[in-house]
């Protein structure tokens, strides 16, 4: 492990995408991490905007959007097209030149649409391979990839996947030749105790913490599926991963959660 | 010239990209063309349809668009979301890896805000240069660069740039590299002596013909540019530029205008 170079993979959530000058800081930080490393963004609340806008109802079972064809071309539009692209020239300006990626690009992620017995999720994939010989060519010119939450099965058909599952992904896919840390950057500081309360950061989880704090139900449910990411990566070679505010990137000072097995 | 490998680009006109038949042929064509090979394409009608739905007016001064804010986002959302994506999918579908690129991305093409003493052109740009090494290292690994028609200042600002110019600029950078072939790939059979009249193909044009013809009115408006563009990659070491249908890339008995200088 110690022998391999070290990779940085930040994923942005998308609420930190739609403030500007939030952004803004995030990759003025970003682009001061040393050694190679890669942004996977999420969607914010453009897609939710021009969807409404446009008309196109946002379909949901069970708290999870349905991605049929016409919001398919709307998240293609926002996430590939403007949020990516201003996040590369962003890069570029900042003297750190940027490759925006889906999946589809390179063939770097491919995924299979999601098949489930009883919920049509429409044009959803789940990641099966990641193309880590063509993302370190990228690396390897010290140009970043910036991959938004598209991937495809390469059989023509682009598809909808989770920003988080991509970051875990690809993160466990570099671990074959990089020392990976992945930090999950978002609004909170951290994992916290009491979801209403910044105070509560547990700064440390292990995998047998982690269980027991599910049990207890004091996880709040949007963070279960992130953290299962988590220890995925780390039971899959991911070396680090951290979870907080874009302002702990730089700063070890800043509180944030820390998760290890 | 003789020692250089042979590089083919290939613009596609945005009338063969409104059309998904003519789309799936042509790329279903290129993906047999022998050796490296890119592709540049225009906006087609979605960016009009778009601001259409959004109530976004096109404004348009002396015939040309001006590309205020609202509309640049359109143009990013169409051309670098949407169309390029739906390209690069299809490419890899068919056997074709391919990597979607606006100049922003690697700092492929930098441009420079275009301005003009009378008229606001908005963000528009004009190019500057283009990353030959970049786009190199992509072709070598048997990846296909596919370019929208969108540029950067380098300074963190996207903007709007003509596909032909693209194109042609694009060519005379890899012709440092290699012997480069420009197909200009639109809906008419190649230029025309009577616009109205496809049996009217000119099959060869030198910059002698071209002058004469232009003294005579004999060539249409919107083609004039285009031939600017050709001759001027001409003389800036392209080796070879046709013009014609999709259906003349690989049958060599369909007619097409090709120009010399």
């Amino acid at each position: 492990m110690q022998n391999k170079p070290n990779l940085t993979i930040i994923k942005i959530g998308g609420k930190v995408l739609n403030n500007e000058t939030a952004l803004n800081e995030i990759l003025s930080d970003f682009v001061h991490i040393q050694g190679p490393k890669i942004i996977v963004h999420g969607g914010g609340s453009d897609a939710t905007e021009l969807a409404a806008k446009l008309g196109i109802e946002a379909k949901m079972v069970n708290g999870r959007r349905i991605t049929d064809a016409p919001m398919l071309d709307i998240v293609l539009m926002t996430y590939a097209g403007l949020l990516n692209k201003k996040i590369v020239a962003k890069l570029s300006a900042l003297g750190s030149p940027a490759l925006g990626l889906t999946g589809a690009d390179g063939n770097c992620i491919q995924s299979t649409k999601r098949i489930h017995p009883e919920i049509d999720y429409g044009f959803v994939g789940d990641v099966v391979q990641v193309n880590h010989s063509f993302i370190n060519s990228i690396l390897e010119q010290n140009v970043v990839p910036v991959f938004c939450a598209i991937t495809h099965n390469n059989e023509g058909q682009l598809l909808n996947t989770n920003a988080d599952t991509i970051a875990s992904e690809v993160a466990i896919a570099m671990a074959k030749i990089y020392n990976v840390k992945l930090f999950y950057c978002f609004e909170k500081q951290g994992v916290l105790e009491d979801v209403d309360n910044e105070d509560t950061v547990i700064e440390n989880i292990n995998l047998k913490l982690y269980q027991d704090l599910k049990q207890k139900n004091a996880i709040h449910s949007g963070m279960i599926p992130k953290l299962d990411n988590c220890f995925y990566a780390l039971q899959n070679q991911v070396s680090e991963i951290q979870i907080g505010l874009p302002k702990a990137l730089n700063n070890p000072n800043v509180k944030r959660t820390s998760i290890r097995l």
